[in-house]
Formats: C-alpha cells, structure tokens, sequence
C-alpha cells in the first residue's frame, strides 16, 4: 500500500525514470502557511550531496503544489505535489531487463507482478522518497508550529562510531555528521570506498526535540512501533533501536532502569507542555509504555551500503542463468546522508498523525 | 489503536487485573477447523515457564471461543475468544497507585488519559499479550495449511550470545533456546540474576520456515516495515534487525551484497512456490525490496529487562516527591522466553495479513 | 468486515443462537462516566415491544462492561461489552438447516462462505444489532455531553405517512410513533397484518438535535454519504433520503432551494456552536457540502417488511429442489420501531466519529 | 477524507479553479492493459453535453497517466492520472467571495475550515467527480474481464417516470434515457425550466449486469451499504434505494418477499459464477443479507435540482446581511445525465474492492 498515517495521510506514487512522482497529503489542518519554497528546501536537502561520494545523477526536483493551498495557506483539502522526472538515462537500465541485480528488488517485483519496470529500479528506486520528503516537509511545518523540531545525523558510517554531537556542525557537512573532529577520517574511509569500487552503509541518529508528551497509544498504537514501521519501510533500512535499544537487552534490570527525577517542585501532572520530571539518562528514548514522556525521542536506523557497487558481481538471470554484471548507471557510494532527511520525515509523519489522533480522542 | 492488520485483522481487549481479556478476529477465512484447543496449545507456550525466574504468577488462562466457528469450522464471521483473568492480587498494587514505577507506563499513561487502572498495570501489563496469542494461534492455523512454520528461541540472554542452532532443542527447554551445550551457562546466569534481586534481558531470533515468494509490497507495505511495527508494539521490546540487520550497516556493499544462486537448471520465474533459486547466505532476511523471495524470513529483536525489580529504586510520586520503592507483585526475572511466543504471534498475523492481501490483488 | 468508524470505532461479533454476542470500543474519549446501565437502559429499548406485533423471544439481554471502565470512567482503553445468549430455541431451526428461506441471507451466506450457522440466522439474523446497540449508548452519552440529541420515530407504518410530530409521544408507545392521532389506526393495520400471517415494513425518520456545525468532510468524507452507508448498513433496511430527499428531485431548483436567513444581527461565523444563521426549512436536512450546517440532521429510513411470516411460501432447498415453507420460529410481524433504537446507534456512531475526526483535523 | 475502498482504493484531489485534478489508484492488479484513451472515453461521457441544458463550459478534459503503467499494462503500482483544468474563468466568481449561495457548499466548508478557495466552488465543484471517473474507468476495465457491465439511465426527470427500459437507446440521447418513446417530452420539459432560468432534477437508476455472486459481507460490509455510501458521497444526491427500496416498505411481507426459483435441475452452489437459481422478481435489487446472489444488482438515486439558476435568490453574506444573487458562471439547468457516468464509476469502484475482498478472504 502506498499510504502512510492515519488521519495525517501521505499517499506516494511514481517510478525512478517515469514522467513524474508525487505526494498526496490529505488531513492537513486548514490555514497552515505554505509554499513551494517550504517544500522545495527540504527536497534539495535530499539530492545527491557535494560530497566524494555522491551520485552524479542530478536530480534538480522541482516541486509544483497543485491542489489544497489558496492563497498561500492550507485549506483542509488534499495537498497534491508533483515533481517531474528530469535527467533520465533509461538506456543505462536497458541492459539490465532480465538481470536480477543481487540485493535488489528487480527479482521479488518480478515474482509478486509477473511485470515490472525494470528503468532505474522503477518503484524500488530511491527516488520515491522524493514523496516522502514532500510529506515531510508540510508534517515538519505543523511540528515547527509547536516548536517541534526534528534533527538527524550520521552516527557511524562504515563501522566508525562517531561521539561526539554537536547539532550545529550536522548542516554544515555533507555527510550530516554531528562529530566535527572525525569528519575527515570519515571522508578518508569514504575516498577509498569509492577508490575500491565499493560502497558504505552507516547507522542514522534521530532526534525529536521537544515533543509534545502523551504522543502514541497502548499496545498496536505504540509510537515507537509506529517510528520502527516508518524507518523500515525506507530502502536500504535494515535495522532500528528505539533510546539505548540492543545495549538494554544486554544489561541487568538494575542497570537499564532508568529512575524519574522532579526537576522542580511541581506536580507533574499539571501541565501537559510544561511537565517537570526527566528521566537520569533518557534511556528508553523518550517514550514509555509506547507513550512519549515529553523527552527528546531519540533513535537509531542501520543503513545498508548501496547494493550497486562497480565491482563485477555474479548473479542470474531470468532464464536461470549465471551471469556476471558490472552496475553502470549513477549511484551513490554512501546513501546514509541522503537517507536522513528521509527518516526525519517518517518521524515527522508519525508525529503529526499521533498529535492529530490525541487531539481526537483526549482533545487536548 | 487496538487492531492490528489490513484484512485478516486482530482486535484487542483488557486489563490486567480486569474482569477477562479478549481477541477479536475478522476477515478469517471460512472452513478452517478451529478448536480451544487449538488456542489452548499456545496460551500455555506463553505462560510462565517452569523455570527458575519465572512468575508464581499463575495464568491459567482458560480461553473461550464466543463466535465464529460452528460444528468446529470457521464461517467466515469474527471470532471472539473470551479468557476471565483468575489468580488476581490487586492489593499488592494498592500502594502504587500514586507511584510512577521507573521505565514502566504508568505515568504516560497518567499523562495521556488523566486516569489510569493501576491494578497490575492495567493495559499496559504483558497480560494483553494473551490476546496476541490467541490470534497468532488462528494465523498460525492457516499457514501451517500452507506448510509455513514460525519458531522462536533466544538467540542472546544477559548479554550472552549462543551461536548454535538446534531448532529441535528449542521446545525441549524453558528458556527457548536453540544451544544446547550452553544451556547450564544460561541457567546460571539466570541464577545470579534472580538472586540479585535483578533482571535480564536478551535476543530474540524469529524463523519463517517456507514461506511464500511474493509477501510484502513496496514502499509502506514492506513486509519488514510490517515485521518491525508487530515487533516492537510488544511491550519491552526495544529493537529490530532483518536478517544481518546492524551487522550489514558496518560492511562494504561488496561483502553486504548476496548474490543470487540458481539451484537448479530451471526457470527462477516458473513457478512461484517452487522457485529454485537461493542466495549465497539469506543476508537481507529473506525479504528483497520489501517482498519476500521465498527463502527463510528470519529477523532479531531486543528485548530489556523486566523494570520490575526486587532491588529498591528511586522514583517520584504523583505529587513530584522522591521516593523508594521495592516492587512487591509477582514478575519474572527474564521476560524473553515468554515474549517468543508472542513475537511468533504477531509474525503469524504478519503474514497471513499479507497473503490475503497478496491474494487480493495478484490473485494466487 | 464487523468494525465501524475511523477514530471511534465500534467492532462486533456473535452469532443469534451462539454463545453470547459482543460490542469493542475503541478511540472513545478518557475520563466519561460509564456505567452498564446506561448500557442496559438502550438494550431495553432495542427489546421486543409489548405491542401486539412483538416476537415473543424474551431477549432479557444483559450487558457486561469487562474492559475499559475503571471506578466508573472510560479509562481510552478499548472497551468490551459481553451479552450471554439466552432463550435460545435452535431447534427450530434443524428444519431450515438445508432450507434458503426467501428473502433471507440463507442462501447468499451459502454461496459466499460454503458454511453457515443456519440457527436463527447466525449472525445475519437481527440480534447483531445488540452490538450496534451497545456502541450507540456509549456515542450517545459523548454525544450528550455537547447536548447532541438523536431521536427516531416511525414516520410511515404499511404505507401509512403520519403527519403529526410531537417529539415527546415517541417514547409513550411501543410502536415509536410521534402522531398520536393515528396511533390507534395503527394498531389496527398491524393488527390486521398480525391475523393475516403477515408482515408490515415502514420508515423511520431520524433527527439530530442540536449538532455541531463543521462535522463531515468533502467528497468521500460527507456525512450524508457515512449516514446512508450506517442505515443500509442495518438489516431489513432498503433506502435512505437526507433531508426532503427523493422529493427534492422531483422539484424545480427553484423550489428546491433553501435560502439561509440570519435570525440576528450577528456575523455568521463568529461561534462555531452558536451560529445564527437558519434555512428557510432545512430542505437538505442540515447538510450542505457534506458537512452539517448546525440545524438538526433529519433523514428517512425504508425498512422492509420482516421476511419471515407464517403463512406457506414457495422456495427451494440445497438439491435445488421447489419446497414449501411456513416459518416456525419466533418472530415480529413489525421490525420498525425496534430497528429505530439501531439508527439512532448508527447516527450516534457516525457523529461522534466526525467530531473527533474534526477535532483532529480542525483542533475544535 | 479523500480515498475511497479498502483493496482497491481511489484518492482524488484538486479544485474546480486550481491547477489540476488527479486521482491515484492504488492496489489495482497488475498485467490490466490500461491506456490514457480508455480513460478518456469515460471522462468523454462526463462532459457537458449536447443537449439544450449544459453548461457552456467545455471542459475538455485531457488526461494524462503518469505512473503504474509500463509498455501499456498496470504494473500493480500506483497510478496516478493528471487532468489540467482549463478554460477557467475565476473572475465570475470573484463577487461570491463573501456571499454564501444557497444550497451550496460555501458557508459549510466557510465554518468548518475558516478558509475556502471560492473559485467555482473549489473543491466543492462537481468538477471533483473528474477523479471519480478515471477511478471507475479503470475499474470497468477489471469488471470487464469477468464480463460485469455497469450501465445508468435517468429513470426520472422533472419528476416525471419514464417506465419503458431499452439499454441500446441509453446511448444515443444525451439524456441518457432508456425509454425512447418519452425523449421528446422530456426534452420539452428542459426547454421550459432552462427559459423559466429554473433547474431539474431526477432519478438514476443504475444496473449491474452479470456480477459475481458472493460480494459483500455480514454487518458493516454489506454491499448495498457501500453503493448507498458510494452514490450519497456524490454531490447533488439526496437519496438512494436498493431494489424496490421505499416501494418495499409499503407492501405487506407477503408482497415483499421474492421466492427463489430454479431455472434448471442443478444443484444451486455447484458452481459459484453459474449458479442456476433465480428470484421471481429480483425485488431486493441483487442482494441478500448484504451479498450479492449473482442477479443483475440495480437501485436508484435521487439528483436534486442544480442550486445555480438564474433567477434572483435571497441569501446573506459573511457579515450576516441579506443580499440578492444572480448566478452568473456557466452551470447546467441539469445535471442528471452527467452524475450518471459519476453514479457508475461509484459502483465500479465498490464492486472491484469487494471481489478483491472477496478474494482475499474467500479464495475465489
């Protein structure tokens, strides 16, 4: 299925070297400010990055809203955005028709439809998240309307953990990393990937600061089984940690508790926005019982490298056959910098769904 | 939200220390021969085991099908199974009615309703994961007619990793493991913890045995988009890994890529549930671009340490003052034996979820 | 599929002679007061009259609240209604087992599911509405906290139209009536039907008092379009009008339009809940646009004649083979005015979805 | 909301004055052959007519398919189709900005949203029904592999009946009129609501020819529910009967009831799509306890009036103040003949999601 969210509801469509892709956002609370400039910003977050490690494709995405906005604001009714397809090369592709490249979708697209189109990876491509930064960006606007904010970096790339987080370092290099002192060792690690034919994968960080507290619901409506579903569904995603995730299940109880402080003298239960206990370290990311505290929500996402690779590599094709394929098109020899600005939409999605549903049913 | 899945779709009900619990199945489908028993046989999997840090707790749950199934078939029409919760000690949850347990819910749950059953947990206890079963047992009916298995067993406990894998041994022992020859360490680790008055907690690792080629769509209906969201609406569970998962993020793609083998001489392409083709090692999990290729599913999950503790613990009251608490109720010293079964469930439901739906609109 | 509603949704399940019937309410608002008997007191009224077209099952239905309900509130948990199955007589219907009475679901259930539960209809018989009935008292108790207000009545009985409305008739006769005049002519058409072996259909008419302004959305979200889909979707049930309805496309635009009036000096639109503006006669039942207007919603429900009447009909059986019938159970020769207390549910059901699903969108 | 279906699901987006309308169509089964020409013969049949009651607006809809198809056959992914508004002339309504037309959308979508885009009525246009068309066209494509048809016809105009049904005439006046012998009258009755600046409503009556039996299901998915919720989310629609409808609740039961006849000697579930059985007179329009029996399926839907006319109306303004209109855009004296195409792509678009729902449950 090809939506996400429940009342916030982002409807994506479009293949890698089709005429166009596009978002549908439909729920979207009436009289939010919005442009194409909103949009566009975080689409050029997502492009191919200045970086050694970039794809050369250049994906100059530009956005039209087509519907749901007059006179410069939201009206409550559906948002459609279209961004046509430009700088395709699906000669690139031609050859791969009855190749199943390894790790990618060509095969199981082929077993489920009996059809696909195989240009650039079709669906399957990357570029459909070009939809879902779109979503994200009008979901990022409603957030930001709470003071909201959602922020992600590269937290390893190629097995290098990195430290330590600066926020303000992460816009300032292409590879969205928060750890000023390890940005070259990472470009090092980067250049010779690249030098080697090879690509890289990493680990992503998300942080959600200032959520509103009470977001999410018992059992099915868990939030961080709404953020996990979000993330996975991303290509590439392979793994997800909610606060210290795998680490917690490797520690004593006595360890991985993590008791409540009262910061003030207040009750805690006051006010809602306001409340004044706080965890000792945050351990379980911001969320309890599925139900985000008002802590920053934070996790983890693994990124695989990219399976195009120039490497010669064995496969099959669709007669049985073994055959040998070097990938030919543009690709990326890391994605982990592009995918963040993906994961930071999900997240945004989640989040405007789950404040939207508790304002439904707690109305508040 | 209390419902999980598309069309085959699983609603739950109850509280802990509530007058029963329930399951609500619709979309079944008609003709399959059901019985209590049938339910009964997994209720009793996810029971307090009979091993040393288990639960006295004693859940003898006694499950009670309403409707849906008539002369031992089911019709097509919901199913709802009834278990009356028996064995309840609410006074040892009395004094806790104020209090904000560490790294449990009952203080989001304050926070998002402004009342809360605080008997046992009330909604937030494991105790709903009963409902959970009893679907799973349903989900796991209908593809057992296909000849797909699901099997859990704990791939880590404490921070131990067990490399060896006997599926045979696993049913053979409380704490589900697979690894026999360190099944003694396990216990004794187990030992050391309950006498500290402490908790562990550990890895979970999911088989789909044979399944269907075709499961799963792209974009938001990735089937480990799906498997993530089911995984971690379990209570505890703190993260998720398709296949290699975090392993595959820290690789170059020339090691993370899984090239396609071609077990035999035939067409990969001729038939669906007899395709011949492998991978070299199932490294993404038996899923590619979110659509299973028929190869074993397999997955890992981490799942903490119960919060519940003998150890004091600092914490504060509804009023914001500091206090110590010893938790006095009944709970277990490791909770992942008794989360495999339930994370079985909810992979059941996965899956079936996606047959029908895969049926829906491929048609086979 | 058995569940209703997009935030507050009711589920339910059971069959007419199985083990017991049952109601799940998710999404409702914590914190209302809820008790079973204000359950109780609309299962009364949903029971076999005491008029002489009644059927004479008891049906002394009695509800139990066994989740989400905590010292007298709705905790947000999802709430579990049970009804015990009682006064079952199933052999009446051994006779039918291979029987498609006509007009009845005995054949259609047949040929979809290949198996039925033929006792006293199974779940296509009327007890379902128990359910809907259950999910009605508690949207009705929401619903009454804004002084929203749903009553029914039966406006035509066999054909006969009843002019005359007093609003506070209804409830001092068992045939829903609100002409008074008329009552006792009536009664002799039923009468008649009743000694004839015979059966008698007629229309409700259903009013919203009081409604929100605002509830309902554009195209597929419109609350005309939800209420027809909630009244077609009750047994016996055969047309649906909103407002003048059919008449209306039988005048000339002319005619058919209804001029807004200001009954003040005040702006339109300054208060949602107090505006000031009226139709000349609210020909459109207060909706325009698929949203309500504020002035009461007002429609119009055929309801067919029941399909089991004593007399002898022709039919078929399994084989094929023509067989002559004369139904045996116990029945009502006049469904209508207990299926009012059903639409009313119905009405209840979809308002206070709309005005959560407003809520969220809108944040009013 | 703005997505219609549960399997095969349509969403729609645009305003009459904006820069596009769309619709997405997701879940559709793959290997259809689909091209923009076979949608733009359904969109064709929307149009303004040729008959002395359209609109002058041309309307001359292209469409364009930009995604889900590859080399002429839907992939199985989203589909998403474009249609460019043209031949816009906002300027006619800058004067409504503030004035709230009777019987219109513009003062319900005022107070719900607090903003509205006034141009043509935005989305409030009957020009949204563009996506509902290009929905259903690819739903008939479906429908056709398994020979269903849908056909509609205006059944009344002006309040007059016409009796007589010949299906071949439906497409050879622009009234879509089935009954020959009263075209003539029915265009005199046109001419003299168009001359008297006066609009005309009507009755549609649309048939299923050949539908599968077996769609729909118990409860809240019956399937005279969808089509009642389908018609009534079309604007202008005010009422809806199944089969003999309100006509139904005016006879006794004896009259109402419709025994099954067996036109052969076979067995009448043998085989699902040729079952043997007949009603006397299909009274219950196709459909029994919420399933279809395999008969053609047919019912009827009341089109109020046009609220544009040309007369002078009384209505009032955002400030609350009486003020006279005149409608000057371009709008039909009625409307009937072009909901019709509208009416069947509704009930295409239910029928599809139900033999997929059909299909995922039931297998066949």
């Amino acid at each position: 299925m090809n939506t996400f969210g429940t009342v916030f509801r982002l409807t994506c469509w479009g293949e890698s070297h089709g005429r166009a892709l596009g978002a549908l956002i439909d729920g979207c609370p009436p009289g939010l400010e919005l442009s194409e400039s909103d949009i566009q910003k975080e689409l050029d977050r997502r492009r191919p990055g200045q970086h050694i490690g970039s794809s050369p494709r250049q994906e100059n995405d530009r956005c039209e809203i087509l519907s749901g906005v007059f006179e410069g604001k939201t009206t409550g009714m559906p948002i459609s955005v279209l961004v046509r397809n430009t700088d395709v090369q699906s000669k690139d592709y031609e050859s791969l028709k009855n190749i199943y490249r390894p790790s990618h979708a060509d095969l199981t697209y082929q077993l489920k439809y009996g059809i696909r189109d195989y240009r650039g990876g079709g669906r399957s491509s990357g570029r459909e998240t070009v939809a879902r930064v779109i979503g994200g960006a009008i979901a990022k606007k409603i957030l930001a309307q709470q003071k909201i904010q959602i922020i992600g970096f590269s937290r390893e790339i190629g097995g290098q953990f990195f430290e330590h987080v600066d926020f303000s370092y992460i816009k300032k290099n292409p590879l969205r990393m928060a750890d000023k002192k390890n940005y070259k060792k990472a470009l090092q690690i980067l250049k010779q990937a690249k030098e080697g034919k090879d690509s890289l994968g990493g680990v992503a960080e998300i942080h959600v600061q200032n959520p509103s507290a009470g977001l999410g619901s018992p059992v099915f409506g868990k939030l961080e089984s709404d953020l996990a579903r979000a993330c996975l569904s991303v290509g590439s995603v392979k793994g997800f940690e909610i606060g210290e995730g795998f680490a917690l299940s490797r520690m004593n109880g006595s360890e991985a508790n993590d008791s409540f402080l009262n910061s003030s003298s207040k009750s805690v239960l006051k006010d809602f926005k306001d409340q004044s206990f706080l965890t000792q370290r945050n351990a379980n990311g911001g969320i309890l019982g599925g139900i985000s505290t008002g802590e920053d929500i934070w996790f983890r996402v693994a990124v695989k490298p990219p399976s195009s690779i120039g490497q010669s590599q064995e496969t099959i094709d669709s007669s049985g056959k073994k055959v040998k394929i070097k990938i030919e098109g543009r690709y990326d020899t890391i994605i982990l910098p592009r995918v963040i600005p993906v994961l930071e939409s999900m997240t945004a999605l989640v989040l405007v769904d789950h404040l939207l549903l508790h304002r439904a049913q707690c109305g508040n």
